[in-house]
């Protein structure tokens, strides 16, 4: 209808209409915050020079968080600490998942194996540093190389070989910009309260995404520091981080209408691309990644019928894929649902309409959208061999990932300097082989062999088969034989793996090695390939977001890179359909409604008999209120993040998009794009009157 | 929660909160309606002296409907008229119910198979003739028997053996009062304008009982009279009826909030029941309907599977079968939602103590729920026998069904008056013939053979087996040859069974009629036993009625008889679950959205392309209104009835109900029961707009 095609016109052109936007901390000062009712100064949140808010937020390396109290009490969602609660479970025998896990005080506290938390040390724009180094270049690709290797050495510069130093360089604005992040990291981070999973994820993948949502998604994490007051790995001696900044509890009730902050990681956008990109997201990757995706899940739920045992191993591997083909899934609902693709070819041609009608606008920009379309046409060729190399990564399997990694980076060490991969480097593999530690905790042999053999059946019913190498005959006798054989599913036995020359692995009797050796050369070329249609596209991109400035004439943020942003909006309902009307809170009584007792929905039967909710009641809703939504703008890595009110007091934890908005990464629509919180109150009344840990509440309060 | 359980305490011991209640014709005057914010005067609506708007209502024998024109123009639901157009269309071997019908004007209107159209002459209490009849009874098996002969001659004499004269008499608060309902039937309906099934059936089974809805359930029918006014059978010759009472449609846009009411014939309520009636129906009517009903779908839906074309035969069977096992679901789920049974039996224990506190109450009274309870243990105890027995009933197949009628039939006949069942009239049983030559146009059969298998099945796999006569070894094989050697599907001579004597019956060598002959003892059996068990559950209902009344001290209204009755409420939308509200307005937008392109959300192209929706536009909505919901308490048979606004001026027509008040023939729950209806605006602009039937509205216009 006509409505709602303007809508989305609106939407897009006007680029940061209504909430939209992640901004970088040197941005919020521009932002007028006191006109969009906070009361709270700019620089109260950041300040380059003086301590602030900002200081309080802690990245987790891959979520968010926020210090809550001076003795480094962490706050964080239940779906960022599943990881480490799987890990904790493994090793104690018993399944912190399902129970939850309560310290009964400071020194009862259980460490997080595997969890790391990062506290900001420094932004610094560090372009001119980098477009210098690309001076020299002869060509895109080279510039390319250049600029990676000029922030490959800018991070080792400013981490030495420092374990507790974290840098990391950022392209912005389609490569307009490039900033240093530094960070301290502390490797000590213990579990101090986590809801059982039939709070911390009720509701389950059924209600991931999903509004109106019940869940209780956090979790209090502690960092810990060396008695010497510096970070510090895991000891007993060791003693709660004292920090100067940390998050005070709203001490109003929260209202709809309310505005509100976040400060947090968003990882990923792609909010400044063309209809030819959206196109090729949808057709190559969504689609197949969902059927690939539902084929994981078949797996693993077939493995649990089989050994109910396994969801401790295999419970976060789960979560994982299934909330991911859910994003994907809600990609393309979207895409449907509000002819995304058409419109934005639409919006497209208007843009080319205004290039055209200028002489200098054309001679700069009028190629931009024929080139871009080549570029894809060109990528969509090799499609569907890529496809199938790509099958051999992150998800064919522990076992091969590992040997696959070991003998990429033995021969990527022995190559000259000249011709190294700049991303190549030590320190990041000491980490990684670190990390390899905690994927055991993930390993279920099973599994692992079926993935591994999906791939092969992959390569093997390839139209033309897969010619890089003889695939074995019976693919599924030669993965039984190859984990027979193996010696990979030993972790000392991958450290020393990590530590061998090329020659040593190749001559390795392994066959998962071995498979991992012949796949080396067709990964190989194609990396060598990307890299030279990225820097044609790369080059494309940043034009295209030069013209979308010039076009729009509104301030620009730049695509989400994992670093710390701003957001801001407010309490706000939505209407995801015809006559119906989403209320911005859900309550107490709605996590007690959606109760059947059998998991996802399989509460604690405790939270229906809690006589005294004590002051979490919400005097408005006359009930404790759960979860609820705000117009921020945040994707994934967002999870976590505190979210703040206008006088910058902690209101809840921001832990999901809303189904309905599910492209946002695409582009934010402020009809329908939502921010899921779990509120505070919630969080205090779970851990105070549901589990009895009134310490920790006290510990906050304490710090008010 | 305790919120939610008070909710439904209030709502069932205030009984008439809120807008509750189906009220009678005479009722409406107590209603005291220009305090709840109409402006029409009671006596208008019904006066048993004048004519009033209650005379432009018509009954269409299960349905619901109204004159909307001078010229006997009538608007009922596009479902109603479902059967009429199935029938029609395999008449004429055009599928109406798909391509919908326009006529293009009065004289290409087409006849309506098997559809009549009944216009209340009289309402008369005839409780005083009736008590008076049943005084002579010894006992109160016998009381019931000589209420129902009473009764049936009542009907007699005033129908006498007139074609076009049809009467009703009903039992009123469990046997407090009788009335007796005077119609003139019309035999001559036609049909002026159906849209397409993607309009009038849109969203299917699925959007059935569904808000937010967008179906454009209407169809205009025609009533003919014969030239001398008289009602007459379909003729060329006749001309339409000539009417003095019909609806004006709305001047004025409805809007949130307005008031309305509903005239209409609701089926069946059970609203002063105890806890142990719905149980049994949860246990022994819902769930295993719900299994039986769901073998069928799947029956209809593989033979769709093989021949598309079944559908043309078979999708009102499908449709009328779908949507009871929904309403049953639906009923389970609203039992565990609202913990209704448990509530049930919290509200007894609460009138126990009431009955208890006073001694004259005790003595009435206090026997009642044991004494209940008694008899519903009894009849479990005949369940698993008689559900066998049910089987070979209206879904066992069209041609035992016939057989079965009409050998029963003959049986009744032929006994002695005295001993004859009360309910046999020769003049229903000719009315029956002539109805069954409709049965054949939905005769399928490949259908009829499995679902009279399904229940020699049930028979055969009953723990003690089938122990009124032998069952045939191989079931499938006696029902191929059955269907094979029977002459039931000839309609000609299923006239002619109606009419032999029992014994002509018994010597056929038809192996269906001889299923039904050997059923006849045990069936009757059964009817004898039911006879004596509804006697004395009868009697205790009406005691159970009384108490109620005592207890809450207000005015009742007697449950659905399927006869004429008021109800009124106002137009707003309710919240079905935590943090979700519903708005009380769909529009045509939301149709769109809806659209997929396939069934049953494949809407017509055209309606997405209307550029000029004409004065159909509502201000508010901004938008063309597809669908309302308005507080009035309805149920099944209130299909089509015409909802009016605060003036009495027609604004749309009651459709449906709801999901989450599915449990509400037991119940009314104000905050979540509502009427669906379709827009009167949206009727008009499908019509007028969409399907170009302008003369119609014209015709509508220029009798306002």
């Amino acid at each position: 209808m006509i409505r709602r095609i303007s809508t989305i016109l609106i939407a897009c052109f006007s680029l940061v209409l209504a909430d939209e936007g992640m901004w970088l901390m040197s941005q919020i000062e521009d932002l007028d915050l006191n006109s969009k009712g906070f009361e709270i100064e700019s620089k109260a949140i950041y300040d380059e020079e003086n301590p602030s808010l900002h200081n309080a937020i802690v990245w987790l390396g891959g979520c968010s968080a926020a210090f809550v109290s001076s003795q480094g009490l962490v706050l964080t969602n239940h779906h960022c600490a599943y990881g480490s609660l799987q890990r904790a479970s493994a090793k104690d025998g018993i399944d912190y998942v399902r129970s939850g896990y309560l310290a009964d005080d400071q020194t009862k506290e259980l460490p997080a194996p595997g969890q790391y938390a990062y506290v900001l040390n420094s932004i610094e724009d560090v372009s001119k540093d980098v477009f210098k180094a690309a001076r020299k270049a002869s060509d895109l690709t080279q510039r390319e190389i250049l600029i990676k290797k000029k922030i490959r050495d800018i991070i080792e510069e400013t981490e030495g070989n420092r374990e507790d130093i974290h840098c990391k360089v950022v392209k912005l604005f389609e490569g307009q910009e490039y900033r240093k992040y530094t960070y301290t990291k502390y490797r000590d981070v213990r579990i101090v309260y986590a809801p059982p999973e039939s709070i911390g994820k009720y509701g389950g993948d059924i209600d991931n995404w999903i509004w109106p949502r019940h869940t209780g998604d956090f979790t209090f994490y502690r960092v810990y520091m060396g008695p010497d007051s510096l970070p510090a790995s895991y000891s007993e001696e060791n003693i709660p981080l004292m920090v100067n900044n940390w998050l005070k509890v709203a001490t109003e009730d929260l209202k709809v209408g309310d505005p509100g902050f976040i400060l947090g990681f968003p990882g990923v956008t792609t909010r400044y691309r063309t209809a030819a990109d959206i196109e090729y997201s949808l057709e190559y990757l969504y689609l197949p990644y969902i059927q690939r995706y539902r084929d994981y899940l078949c797996m693993i739920e077939d493995i649990y019928k089989k050994d109910p045992d396994a969801r401790m191993r295999l419970a976060s591997v789960y979560a994982g894929i299934a909330n991911y083909m859910k994003k994907y899934q809600g990609n393309v609902d979207g895409f449907q649902k509000t002819n995304f693709i058409d419109e934005h070819l639409q919006m497209e041609d208007q843009l080319k309409s205004f290039v055209n009608s200028d002489k200098k606008l054309k001679k700069r920009y009028s190629h931009l959208f024929d080139d871009m379309n080549t570029l894809m046409e060109e990528k969509k060729g090799y499609y569907e061999y890529d496809s199938i190399l790509d099958g051999f990564g992150y998800y064919s399997g522990t076992l091969f990932y590992l040997a696959n990694k070991a003998y990429e980076n033995a021969r990527e060490r022995e190559k000259p300097e000249a011709d190294r991969d700049p991303d190549f480097s030590e320190k990041r593999n000491r980490e990684f082989v670190e990390r390899a530690k905690y994927r055991f905790y993930s390993y279920y042999e099973d599994y692992d062999k079926q993935v591994l053999e999906y791939a092969l059946n992959k390569a093997k019913n390839a139209p033309d088969g897969f010619y890089f190498f003889e695939l074995p005959a019976d693919v599924n006798l030669w993965v039984e034989n190859a984990y027979k054989n193996t010696k990979l599913a030993d972790y000392d036995y991958i450290r020393d793996l990590f530590g061998m020359r090329a020659s040593q692995i190749e001559s390795l009797d392994d066959p998962i090695v071995q498979l991992a050796v012949k796949l080396y050369a067709p990964k190989l070329e194609k990396k060598e390939r990307m890299k030279i249609w990225d820097a044609r596209m790369n080059e494309l991109r940043e034009q295209y977001m030069e013209l979308l400035a010039i076009y729009t004439r509104k301030p620009q943020y730049p695509d989400a890179t994992g670093t710390l942003r701003f957001t801001y909006g407010h309490v706000e309902g939505y209407s995801p359909k015809d006559a119906v009307y989403y209320k911005p809170f859900t309550t107490l009584s709605g996590v007690i409604a959606k109760n059947t007792g059998e998991e996802p929905f399989d509460m604690p039967e405790k939270l229906a008999t809690i006589k005294d909710p004590g002051n979490y009641i919400d005097p408005e809703l006359n009930d404790v209120p759960s979860c609820f939504l705000i117009t921020t703008d945040i994707t994934n890595g967002n999870s976590g993040s505190s979210v703040m009110n206008r006088k910058g007091e902690l209101i809840g934890l921001a832990f999901d998009g809303n189904y309905e908005a599910m492209t946002s990464d695409w582009m934010f629509l402020p009809e329908i794009q939502r921010t899921i919180a779990v509120d505070i109150r919630y969080v205090l009344f779970i851990t105070d009157k549901f589990a009895g840990g009134t310490w920790i509440v006290e510990e906050m309060m304490n710090d008010q």
